[in-house]
């Protein structure tokens, strides 16, 4: 942003366009929208606005561009890979105003949210309904933010990811003009599908002003069970066989003895310190019952050395919570240090093989780390500590995450299979995308030739 | 193409770069690249091309770029909408030489497969693995004509569109360039998501030479029933009503009254001539018995005066080859005739109400037609015979495509739920994208500047 004056001029523009209050260069506010839930580092914006309306988010993008200063759209700020942090200042469209639930179309099975409205905020109301959305990333991100980065989960390997739950987006382009990308019909082959480009696009191509999900009921039957083994190739095999039996497995989640030790000291709870699944399955009785059989035999013959099932619902929400707060658990238990989050994803007959690197790659790194991970799906994170004041301790990081990328890379993964690209995957794209890349950068030129919306993500 | 002597340079120059007897200007094969299975006029091509490698079809799409021609991708020849008529002229690619399975992954549930080949062919492969790829929209399709136009069909409700299960395409561009859209990893955040925008784009941003797939384990039981009731309401409130119990249905078709009749005459079944469902669920043993109970118990509410179970391969068979049969009876019990299919796909609490109105339309029309339609999707079509002579014929189904179109598009719903755009859908792009169209636009503008590939489809 250039000078002073100009911001002031800008700032009266958007206060004109919004309203006083809802226009802010406050120090505090800006140092609020500067950073995300990662280690990378923080920058503040010049100025955040908080709309209410579709019109109010043109208008801003619109006086942007007058002013040729970036727009970039935030939700609850926990991205992982810097997506939400201003790197080069200007305008943070922040929609915690934008948070109404616009409509549950029960007999749909769907629901059209603003992008401000969080994924427990969703769960609550849809309860009512007897209907749930089925995409959980763990935190309680906004839906926006979920549809931006392309988030996904602990049930995706059932219900699909963001990219397979969003049928429309109402979108305000880099020249202000309002689209929607899809319709309420549960398929379509018309134009091209513009919904599945601009879910994940990070806001580089356009700022999301209201979502139609996808939702289903909730399932009549659910199990959930953990289940203990005496080393994590066991744990992964069981995973591979489970998935070839075609046992329709709703959760299936990969926790390691490290990220059980700390998951004990933040959560309470007391399970063995040992590689583990956490699982669950949703159907109706009968069928849920031979299932569960079937895949208490297949763990079985893997080694298990132990599975305890939950049926009622505190049972199995204390299961899920200490899960979700593996994360939280290691941050909690690491005063001081700031997590780095690997998100590789790889074909699953490469997923024994990458859980087993990516343990070396812990050991060899000296820093403290655990591996959690979606393996149902081929993706896992490590989640690493690291102190942020220390060169060393980033170097190690990044050479770990190198390595994690290089070895999915190389065996037909991705580099980010739910967190996005940011900056914290950029340089990353042209070994997984090639030439592909070209055709991003002219996606992206073409829908945003000033390079105003989010510059520096994804595309360089 | 202008003139003789530069089609005859381009011929040679193709010849060079394939092979000679891959490239052909023969009348009878110019003839058969020109129609696909619509009522949409015929439009001959000036040269077809056979090739049999990525590098091929790279040369053919650089040397049409040099002589300034159309190139027009083609797979089996049966889209609806005049997909792949070679409307402008210039160069068919046959894809019909390049038809290998190239590649069954079973333990990463992935196979890749060249563009050429065939969803019958497919299907007798994967089954030595015990696996079966989804996607089934009733005509034998290449897999690249599949994606192409992001095709679905029976299986849908449950697994899919294309699009679902497309993990990557390796795609010929304008320039001649080959990018991959998508890798092997069952989930990815990484960059712009091009697999979903290529599927789908029929041939207007690129030329698909490869194509990795989802497959999935052949279920461990199957259950196939045909639902018979006393009106189309019955039967499209009892598919309502199975999907909100949650049951978890595979296949869910209505096939109205007068389609059974054309289905008997043809498929030689006698099956009793009132609106039916074709049913089939998927699952184990034991869950299958409880979802089949429930669903009887639900159409017996919704006064279905019988229901049929086939648990034999053979029954089961039979009764989806009459369903896939039904607009081939049409079309053979109405000599001389075309068929017209309309396409329309609406939100599932506007189903029985569109289904209604379609049924008054076909009776106002005064044209012969049955109602089909994979209404579990909301997704239904209309097999109308027409006249290609007659020109009242024309009118009176090109006004019921019109009100069923709008029917659809006044509800939320798409104009084409699984045949695509091509040209026939062309005229309803406006209404259904409004905006967006001027997004596709910079998107096909951005691709293809010299509006090369398969020009004046689906963007005008």
């Amino acid at each position: 942003m250039e000078g002073t004056q100009t911001n002031m001029k800008l700032v009266a523009a958007l206060q004109e366009a919004l309203a006083e209050n809802r226009v802010t260069t406050n120090q505090t506010l800006l140092a609020q929208h500067s950073s995300d839930e990662s280690y990378h580092t923080p920058h503040l914006p010049d100025i955040v606005v908080f709309p209410e309306s579709a019109d109010e988010v043109s208008a801003t993008v619109k006086l942007a561009k007058t002013y040729d200063v970036p727009v970039v759209p935030y939700g609850y700020g926990s991205s992982l890979e810097a997506n939400v942090i201003p790197q080069q200042g200007g305008i943070v469209i922040d929609f915690a105003n934008m948070n109404e639930i616009l409509e549950v179309r029960e007999n749909d099975f769907l629901v059209k949210v603003q992008p401000g409205v969080t994924r427990s905020q969703l769960e609550k109301e849809l309860k009512k309904y007897g209907l749930f959305f089925t995409v959980d990333p763990g935190a309680d991100a906004t839906l926006g933010g979920m549809a931006a980065t392309n988030a996904s989960g602990t049930t995706s390997v059932k219900y699909g990811i963001m990219r397979d739950n969003v049928r429309d987006l109402e979108v305000v382009l880099a020249d202000g003009s309002i689209i929607h990308t899809g319709s309420m019909a549960a398929k379509s082959s018309s134009g091209y599908n513009l919904n599945g480009l601009f879910v994940g696009s990070e806001g580089t191509l356009g700022c999301f002003t209201e979502l139609t999900l996808k939702v289903i009921g909730i399932p009549e039957h659910i199990m959930a069970a953990r289940a203990e083994f005496h080393s994590v190739d066991d744990a992964v095999d069981a995973v591979i066989a489970i998935m070839q039996a075609g046992i329709p497995i709703a959760r299936v989640e990969l926790v390691d003895e490290e990220a059980i030790k700390q998951m004990n000291e933040y959560s309470e709870t007391d399970y063995h310190e040992a590689p583990t699944l956490f699982l669950e399955l949703h159907g109706n009785e009968a069928g849920l019952k031979n299932d569960v059989d079937f895949m208490e035999e297949i763990v079985s013959d893997m080694n298990c050395r132990q599975i305890e099932f939950e049926t009622d619902t505190a049972g199995r929400n204390k299961l899920w919570e200490a899960r979700h707060n593996a994360a939280y658990a290691f941050i909690h238990n690491h005063p001081g240090r700031k997590q780095m989050v690997t998100d590789v994803c790889v074909p699953i007959s490469e997923l024994a093989g990458a859980v087993k690197d990516a343990r070396i790659a812990i050991s060899e790194s000296g820093l403290a780390g655990g591996i959690v991970g979606h393996v149902g799906d081929g993706n896992y994170h490590i989640l690493l500590m690291l102190d942020p004041e220390n060169p060393d301790d980033i170097a190690r990081a990044n050479q770990l995450n190198e390595r994690i990328v290089s070895y999915a890379l190389e065996r037909g993964g991705t580099c980010t299979g739910e967190h996005g690209v940011g900056t914290g995957k950029q340089k990353y794209q042209e070994r997984e995308h090639g030439e592909a890349r070209h055709v991003m950068r002219k996606i992206k030129q073409a829908l945003d030739p000033d390079d105003m919306l989010n510059p520096g993500k994804i595309i360089e």
